[in-house]
């Protein structure tokens, strides 16, 4: 019946099983055991996690087999108004230490953004016994070792659902559900501000710069977009995703990436002519010489179900060699979808599940890679190209000679009108199968010719 | 990039790590735990869980942080060929008293169809300590109460993530990784056989009788594919989920059901026309008035996710008040895609996650329905009609005003052509919200109408 998260219904008390204290919502049964949870950091994420909890412990309380209670909320700065009410029983405070000073709170839903000082907030809470709940993508990409090891040495367990792919369960779905196969093969959309931002070039025909303020405007891009279009967010999601499904090591710098961020309409025209759809996939194959991992925008053949994620969706497509294709599709971010994850987390750790899984997972454990990640330029697969050459006659041969020196045959070639007022033309090839470097190689040799009057255009093409 | 089971790769021992033993290709790490696994019934499902833990036991291992090792398996004819080679160190037996009796063994598979003797050897497996993990929808759909209660009672767990959509994680992503939702809505594609069916309909304009056999022959349907086409193992498959997500208490028979195997071919083409495609829905809303369940084959409009789900695939999709929508999409049967699911939930269950999580599961608890199911009659909804009548002026008003009395407005009327070499008219109609109830009202007095030359058709319309 309702397709967009409830905000609206989400009332102080309204789902309360049983309360002799009606000033304290957060009591679903008095009888029940109590985990004492704090949360760090009550932005966008963080207060929609005291939400979850404020409100709806009974769901919790059911699912968890006991009260999941939010002690304290640390936050920089006292006087901001936040997105939730907290009851009395809830001590609002800008000191970390008095959650790392209470022996009681076991359980700790660390949302604040950023390396530092999230990574000595982390490293700080781990120390002082407490399991750790977090959506912080970007810390776990960067020190990912270090916390990973460090909770492991201690005992304790760090969980991050939320941190990839926002409301889809991904981590979970990769590390226990699918853990009877090898998977081979992992395909996602996994920036919405991006999969946002070319769902509207496609849809309105509108340029990268025209969207890019709505976007903003609509709360999917930061104001800081730039992690977000260059495809290092994206990068940062594959390469977490690439150590649990893999058992590769990788750090996310080491991930070849292309953003949307130069993405030209011409190219969204000419892709949606030949029938495909411009998504930026985050790419990880197993392949004979080892993991190919990239992030890339590519274009995706319509109709198929990546194509047709739309709007800020996020969407991972995982095979295995047992389970075969599964897909998995919801929000990637936004307030409760992220919540969503961090509290299912919360609800895990305080069962215990969470350690018990957190012991066996390889994320960065010092166990050695299984996977070596193979040469990018080996990479097989077809390629768009858009060549800016002049209107010549034997431009067109000196351009195909360039691919054929790269052993790359031709499946088609479309020369498009000369754009108004400009006298180049936009050759747009697909070629047939070859290699990343091959293409790059030939994309060079192309950019040197006399005739050529810009640099080629290169995507991947997924049929 | 590879989309479909490799079974094919499926070799013995080859992906072993370190063994010593080379006849005995299960050991991965010597030094590891076991945990001493049996299957009861060794067919389509049971071998695939055989060859996977044979054959992969280092990702057994890795994830369950011990060896699950394969002692024993039970099946009826010792003399049958079996779809698995097994290694001398598993005791293949026709007496299920050799696994019940030895305490060693920790975890069954129980993957034996059917009611009997299935529940009979539940009961006593769980009797005699040990875990269960199940394929057997059936049994749970019939007799849930009986084996969760008596689980419960023993402090043993029953795991049952292959009932449920094959290798869709389904069960663990409602009763686990949506747990800080009220989910609102679930509506899945259940049974891979009537979707195969479904979609060779729409593609290649056969008949429900020229398709069935194809389905047949691939695998896809029974022998007797009663239970699949007539919506009872969608119906079963909704009973248990909604079991989970909503905490009713129902039993599949309880629930409105209508399959396709009375579905007819011209409907499949006007539904096309129209913009929809007829897919097998399980539907579970939640609504002011309780829950709303039934299995209803439905015009979904094409290019939505679930209209898009072709051939044999499921896929279920899920609305959560803070999540929004999520879906989840794969192979619903099949070999290695059911055995994945099992043998994930035998790595939960030696984990001890599966233990945890069966605790809080409300699952045919004695706990009381969190939600009464609504009356069928009050479910609102857009409504096809096919009213067959003879071609005489008046006969398109008596139709309406037979929609009239029970005050349905209509949005839209096809008058189609007579069918070749008869003299009787279809009437497509396509209604505005309504109820259940006031359809099937009206469709029976249109059927009482003089004019009327046969039952009239009504199919659920979801934009
Ligand atoms: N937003 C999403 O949709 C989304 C989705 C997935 C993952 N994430 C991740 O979730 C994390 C949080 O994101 P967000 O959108 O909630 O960020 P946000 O709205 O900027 O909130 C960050 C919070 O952290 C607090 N904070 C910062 N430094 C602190 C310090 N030194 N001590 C105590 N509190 C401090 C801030 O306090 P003040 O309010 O007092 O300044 C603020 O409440 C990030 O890692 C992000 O990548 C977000
Ligand atoms: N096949 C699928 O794709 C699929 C998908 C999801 C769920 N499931 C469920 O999984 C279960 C198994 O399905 P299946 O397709 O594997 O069935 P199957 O091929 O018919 O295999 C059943 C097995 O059980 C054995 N068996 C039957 N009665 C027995 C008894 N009294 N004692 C010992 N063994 C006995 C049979 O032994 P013999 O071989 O000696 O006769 C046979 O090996 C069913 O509940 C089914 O609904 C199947």
């Amino acid at each position: 019946m309702v397709g967009s998260p409830l905000l609206g219904k989400v009332h102080r008390g309204a789902a309360v099983v049983l309360t002799t204290q009606p000033h304290r919502p957060q009591i679903p049964r008095l009888t029940m055991e109590k985990t004492k949870v704090a949360i760090i950091g009550l932005g966008t994420v963080g207060s929609g996690v005291a939400r979850l909890l404020l409100d709806h412990g009974d769901r919790t309380a059911r699912h968890a087999g006991r009260i999941l209670w939010l002690e304290k909320a640390v936050v920089r700065d006292l006087a901001k108004p936040r997105d939730c009410e907290l009851p009395e029983s809830v001590t609002l405070t800008d000191d970390i230490e008095a959650v790392i000073a209470d022996p009681e709170i076991k359980v700790v839903a660390q949302l604040i953004g950023g390396l530092e000082p999230a990574r000595t907030i982390m490293l700080k809470l781990l120390e002082s016994g407490k399991d750790i709940v977090t959506a912080n993508k970007a810390l776990l990409a960067e020190h990912g070792a270090e916390l990973f090891d460090r909770a492991r040495e201690l005992g304790r367990s760090i969980a991050f659902e939320a941190s990839v792919a926002g409301g889809i369960p991904i981590i979970a779905n990769v590390s226990q559900c699918l853990s009877a196969n090898q998977i081979t093969s992992l395909h996602g959309i996994l920036n919405g501000t991006s999969n946002f931002i070319l769902s509207k070039m496609h849809e309105d025909g509108a340029s990268y710069e025209e969207v890019l303020p709505e976007a903003q405007r609509l709360g999917y891009a930061e104001a800081d977009p730039a992690m977000d279009v260059d495809g290092s967010d994206a990068a940062q999601k594959l390469a977490i995703l690439a150590h649990l499904a893999f058992g590769a090591r990788v750090h996310w710098k080491d991930i070849p990436r292309t953003g949307i961020d130069t993405l030209d309409l011409a190219d969204v025209r000419y892709a949606e002519e030949m029938g495909y759809k411009i998504k930026l996939l985050a790419v990880a194959d197993l392949v004979d010489a080892g993991l190919e991992l990239h992030v890339s925008p590519t274009l995706v053949r319509a109709g198929s179900p990546l194509a047709e994620v739309g709007g800020p969706m996020n969407a991972v497509r995982v095979d295995g060699d047992a389970v075969g294709r599964v897909m998995f599709y919801g929000p990637g971010a936004g307030q409760m979808p992220t919540a969503s994850a961090v509290v299912a987390d919360l609800i895990d750790t305080a069962v215990g599940r969470t350690e018990l899984t957190f012991k066996t997972l390889e994320l960065w454990s010092d166990r050695q890679a299984r996977v070596a990640s193979s040469d990018y330029a080996n990479a097989r697969g077809r390629f768009y190209l858009r060549a800016t050459v002049e209107d010549h006659p034997g431009v067109l041969s000196q351009v195909t000679s360039a691919l054929g020196a790269e052993d790359i045959s031709i499946a088609s070639v479309l020369q498009h009108e000369p754009l108004p007022g400009e006298d180049v033309i936009p050759l747009v090839i697909m070629t047939h199968e070859t290699t990343e470097g091959a293409a790059a190689k030939a994309c060079e040799e192309i950019n040197k010719l006399k005739a050529s009057q810009g640099p080629t255009v290169r995507m991947w093409v997924r049929d």
